[in-house]
């Protein structure tokens, strides 16, 4: 991450200027406002703007007049009961506003979240900068043999190298000809909305996504999971530290509901109740195919 | 309106109870949180929570790292670009959650603006209380002659008396039989969600309600407008003063762009082109339709 | 359900007169379109008009060319696979549009479904129908003494018959001053945006109501629950033998991992895991508050 | 555009299967079922399924039993009032299905229209095709000298050689390095879903794209408008000869009163105003800045 001089003074001020306020105020969410969490190598989440706390939740539940908390506990009992019974819409009733840098192919996967607001930075108008993401060492991951959908182990020794290699070199080389294609000294200069396309997708943009509670929860279910590929995953743990000092009711519940739990099918419920009977229960005797298997018993490992 | 002093108690709570936040704050808009503005005869809007001002739609127009404004001038000039150019994200930005009481026949007009968040006070588990819509003597119009969508005079004489002794009694009668079978006392007692079923749709509901300032802006266009039903457009018209003050730059160009403002087909921007060189244009040579001559004569009025 | 002799015939104009087309057929869902299955006293569904089947899932998932399917084997696997990894996008490109008549508090749940489209009968504009939902004597149920939110035991004797007789005199009476109110026979005729404030919540309305299969799905799940009131339970029912017939693997799918399956909390999924390592667990040692237990307990019953 | 001749044979099987519907039929739009039209130089539109025609339209706008449509004459004219009156509810009843081939930085603009499904080919999964898009050379723009956000002239001479050099050695060259880096020859072989990061945004995807037919025309206005970057709007224009065939009368009465048609703001209107009663108004008179004056002045031009 690297913010310029000017960009961390701007933080700095807005950080400086309380006023104020009637409004329902999370401590633990006042202490992130405008901080830039470094992701990867160049990226960043900061909070922009919040609305709402644990309280406002039970508050919208109740339809109350006031904060609709009688006390901490009762809240959290509520809370828990609203998640386990998929009772959405009072998680709708919070509200976050994020400024992320990504690289693109990152922003890719995100955008498929489509309740949300979001206004990118544009390069039809503005030009880019010249970073890029360069995966450390570590994540440089082969392609499962497992499956089409995982990584393996990390590559090593020369096979490394030169995807490092690879990935830097045509980077720069793009963006060299980016620069050179949109420059207007001693000639007219391509246009933006055009030059663009030489860049490749591991290149940063940012943007301002706002999203609610409850969808944001699902975003977090889905790209905080083992399953989630690792340049997204970052991003939804970091966020997932924030929210737990926003909303620490809200995330308690869904720590244990929906992170900590599991979906059983019904094949797989009824597996359960003949094990519990002490019944030896096989793939074969389990009507379920060996995938599921497979995932069922390591879910119960 | 009718707020208890239990629920009057809760609300100066609330507004007498500050805290210091980094956000945004509008300070026109926080002179209005909680209270609740009268609509109808006991409905209300309330104010329960915002996010974003002004600047914020100009700061994620430039995904900025600071407030994102250089002079109020400035962004002044921006918001009314991007209303005019119907860029609509950057007012996604901003978001505000009303608590709002209204009769079952408003409500359901309303509920058709699907983006949006709502927690409505559930008849299934509590008990409604007795309020119903009774229309002001001036408001009780007549079916209009001219289409089957409006209104015309008022009714006068022993029609209106006849009309209201039967709301007012129909009412009253289908609240005495709600609570006698939901009663206890002697009896089983009906299931509450069965016993609603009783209720006509001048009863009042409430809930909290929850949307992003372009939903807001389309939603008042819609229902601010001349067309809507009365008693839908009194709380547009309460909302509306509530934006002005919230966001006084985003409302003036709404105002213009939207409110104050005219689309024109293509065949009445050829009239106009036509009527602006000198030529008298007449329906039959226009190529409108009646009701479009009759709209477009309105408009240039 | 009555459906008028005209409206009958032009049911049957529609099923007589069929049409080739180059578009996924499900022969499934031709045999319903268009006939009128009763719900309740008054209300039905019908199916209006369909998009895909389960090939048209498979075909998405693997953005093909053709059909997207090897063989009807392959593509149930797939179609398992993409509901148990919560892969919601391909089932999202099977389209359903259905004529409902509901009772209005019937459609006031429903509509909280938010991602579907929805064209309702205008009371504002036309005039509604004589047609009231009087619950059968078996549904007269009373209030749960267990919950809130639930149905206890059918009213009986004379508590029954009371209820019932409010029902009906009740509605009666609303319908009758509704229709003296608009009458113009010897007075202006109040309007019908205004009229139909008289009418309770029992009567019945119309709308089509079109949705993808994903959210379709996800309205079934909560509303052909066993906690989901009667009267909204009997529609998804319906709707369920409908999905049945039209994309049979899906359903199937879902009827195993959805409706048939259960969401384990992290706590849960513990528990049972020291189940069935032999260890007894109550409620105390289990870390769930009384009413998880009690929850779990009936899970694994 | 490139199909292979599996490809082209799996459509022409597609083509060659009718089957009998009792569902609406659209002959306009039958004949363009499956056919793949050229957009840019790989690029094409499929349509892959379609829901309703213009009497469908009519048919959910009436609630009705039957097709909806007393004769063509009545539904034109019915069509015309709602789109004239924002009515968007019964042009949400038709739907939409897509096949579309397009480079990447044309997919991110056409994601940002949140209201649709969408499965895009993964290259997380699978393989990308070494497929570019390179501007014809009449398309190689220059950056306006008026605004930010548009073109100008077409380069020429060196500087354009220059830049198509630029686009094609980077391209070839970051597939070549693509291809070296996920090979499993004699290496492990990179994940695909790191790989891909070094691809730049001209190479090409394919995704299915679903919307209903009122988010569809407000895609087309906005990207089939001039002020469209030039590689969206093809593909926009393309989809609007599809549209036309499909539904006619939704389609003209779209031309007319969206496409052809303009806003004037309250201020706007006023001058129009001024204006035919003779009186001449000057940018300084009218209350518009220079920009709002400019646009003014070219829509009555």
């Amino acid at each position: 991450m690297s913010l310029t001089p000017e960009q961390q003074a701007e933080i700095e001020t807005l950080r400086a200027s309380s006023a104020p306020t009637l409004r329902a105020v999370s401590a633990g969410m006042e202490a992130h406002l405008y901080k830039a969490y470094p992701v990867l190598d160049h990226g960043f989440i900061r909070v922009i703007d919040y609305m709402g706390d644990d309280a406002a939740i039970c508050q919208a539940a109740r339809v109350s007049y006031g904060k609709g908390t009688k006390s901490v506990q009762n809240d959290e009992g509520l809370i828990r009961y609203l998640m386990r019974h998929w009772h959405s819409t009072p998680f709708e009733m919070c509200e976050i506003k994020l400024h992320v840098k990504l690289p693109v192919f990152v922003a890719r996967q995100w955008i498929r979240h489509r309740t949300a607001n979001v206004n990118e930075y544009s390069a039809r108008y503005s030009i880019l900068d010249r970073e890029f993401y360069i995966p450390a060492p570590e994540q440089l991951a082969a392609q499962s043999v497992v499956n089409n959908q995982g990584r393996g182990e990390a590559l090593s020794g020369d096979e490394a190298a030169r995807v490092l290699e690879y990935l830097k070199a045509d980077s720069a080389r793009a963006y060299d000809h980016y620069e050179a294609m949109i420059s207007d000294e001693g000639q007219q200069g391509l246009a933006r909305e055009l030059a663009r396309m030489n860049l490749p997708a591991n290149i940063y943009t940012q943007w301002y996504w706002k999203v609610d509670l409850h969808n944001l929860l699902h975003f977090l279910r889905l790209r905080a999971d083992a399953h989630a590929q690792y340049e997204i995953r970052v991003y939804a743990d970091e966020i997932c530290k924030v929210v737990a000092d926003w909303v620490p009711a809200a995330y308690g519940a869904f720590e244990d509901y929906r992170m900590g739990g599991a979906t059983l099918s019904g094949r797989a419920l009824d597996v359960v109740k003949r094990m519990l009977k002490g019944e030896e229960v096989s793939q074969e005797s389990s009507g379920m195919s060996k995938g599921e298997w497979r995932e069922f018993q390591a879910l119960l490992g």
